[in-house]
């Protein structure tokens, strides 16, 4: 297995594409299968507990590569505001502890009755303000996803790379970064070009992969493919992110229920095939 | 009434709003309500047949302000391509018959097996090159309009009014113009600039009104949502689209089951209350 898995090597493994593994599952089919890196999420995390969490990924060998999420940065209410700060405060920690330098941020949509985007992209720089230099203290960069426009009103008025570097970009490159997920970014014929920025301003703090299929599910959330299954050139934006000197982590963070009713061992395997053939 | 209707002269209602009712219905209510146009789609005309459709709204006196929909140019098949291209020239001679000015594109998504957006979008521009002078030969204009990106796979690799103005911009502007419908383009930061851009070029062919509301039902088709209910600021685009110097139509047009099951007056009633309240 070593020679065949040894172009796994940039391969990281996002916790919520099998999502049936605990922890140690996570920990351990992930060094089975010699993916050497996971992406975590919060809830499990501080449910494991996040210094055991911290020990188990380390004593596995594993790196993480990332911590989603912060944000949900929009609220005008005051009260909500502060609870969204000291939130996103205790992410960073949890970041730390964990030992990864990226915490992913989803920035939020319009708050109830608000159809002002710009003023909530104004708030998501106003709480970066405050956030970015607790988190450059703390080792961790924060990493703005851009979410695609379908989750505008709910979840992120970010919508594309564009918008995302122009919020990055405020502040110092080693404390705001941006992310590259395929499934946000694929249709966007400007995102070659937002690459080339993102890489030349050393912005590129994660890379993400999932693939897009239709018909997408009530709610559209779980409706992302497994790598190879839809409408994504994967080897194309490998090599436009390739292309700016990035040499990070390639996580694979799919949110699929077929994927989590089978067996999660085979999802990997599958996981790593499919990277093997069309991101490589 | 006409003191009150006086304000709806630029009021359409697509026919799918309230797709409950017949086409002498659409007509009865349309002129009960002082609306003086309407946006048709070819199924319900065919059924009705054209030259009797066309008599039918002349008659009420209402205007055709738009045609849906030619399109689907992406097919990679010749055999394909040909029945695409022969389907656009009968809908040109649909809306030569009906009286409208204006053929309404979805322009197609990526063939089956595809991941090539780039090569989807120039064979739109063939198939463009191919019908625009047969349009304009019929008094017809084509109006490329750009979907959500929600959309990019399965019906339309135009998403962005970025995107349709430089597919546009290939062809004289009185053959080929732009559709700004607000469920597409709410979400992006670029639009008030490239509203500007079609107004500048002579461009803007066709303003169409939905609401974005959330969750997104099963196939994100028929999910949105009446005037007001949603996340789009209604008054913002019509000022900017408006700035343009557009004084055409402004044809309301929206999916939705929930509309469907109610008493199509009704709902036109409440289409033009919104109208008056959130858009003039």
């Amino acid at each position: 297995m070593t020679g065949v898995s040894g172009d796994l090597t940039r391969l990281s493994l996002n916790q919520e594409t099998i999502k049936q593994w605990s922890l140690p599952e996570l920990a351990e089919g992930c060094v089975k299968a010699g993916v050497p890196g996971v992406g975590l999420w919060r809830a499990p995390v501080q449910e494991y507990g996040v210094e055991a969490a911290a020990r188990l990924i380390r004593d596995a060998g594993l790196a993480v590569t990332s911590l989603c999420r912060g944000g949900f940065f929009t609220a005008i209410d005051p009260t909500e505001r502060a609870a969204a700060l000291a939130d996103n405060r205790a992410a960073i920690d949890e970041a730390a502890t964990l030992g990864t330098d990226t915490l992913i941020l989803v920035s939020g949509g319009l708050p109830p009755g608000s159809r002002d985007l710009t003023a909530a992209r104004e708030r998501i720089a106003d709480a970066l303000a405050e956030l970015a230099p607790y988190a450059a203290d703390h080792g961790v960069r924060l990493a703005i996803e851009p979410l695609h426009p379908m989750y505008a009103s709910d979840r992120c008025v970010v919508s594309t790379l564009a918008q995302a570097l122009d919020l990055a970009e405020r502040f110092p490159a080693d404390q705001v970064g941006v992310v590259v997920d395929t499934y946000h970014l694929w249709w966007d014929d400007t995102v070659a070009a937002q690459i080339a920025r993102a890489g030349a301003g050393g912005r590129l703090a994660s890379f993400q992969l999932a693939d897009w299929i239709t018909p997408l599910p009530e709610g559209v959330l779980l409706g992302r493919g497994q790598l190879g299954d839809g409408s994504v050139d994967f080897r194309w934006f490998r090599e436009h992110v390739d292309a700016t000197g990035f040499d990070g982590p390639i996580e694979v963070e799919i949110f699929n229920p077929a994927l989590w009713a089978r067996d999660g061992a085979e999802v990997l395997a599958e996981v790593a095939d499919r990277y093997r053939t069309l991101v490589l």
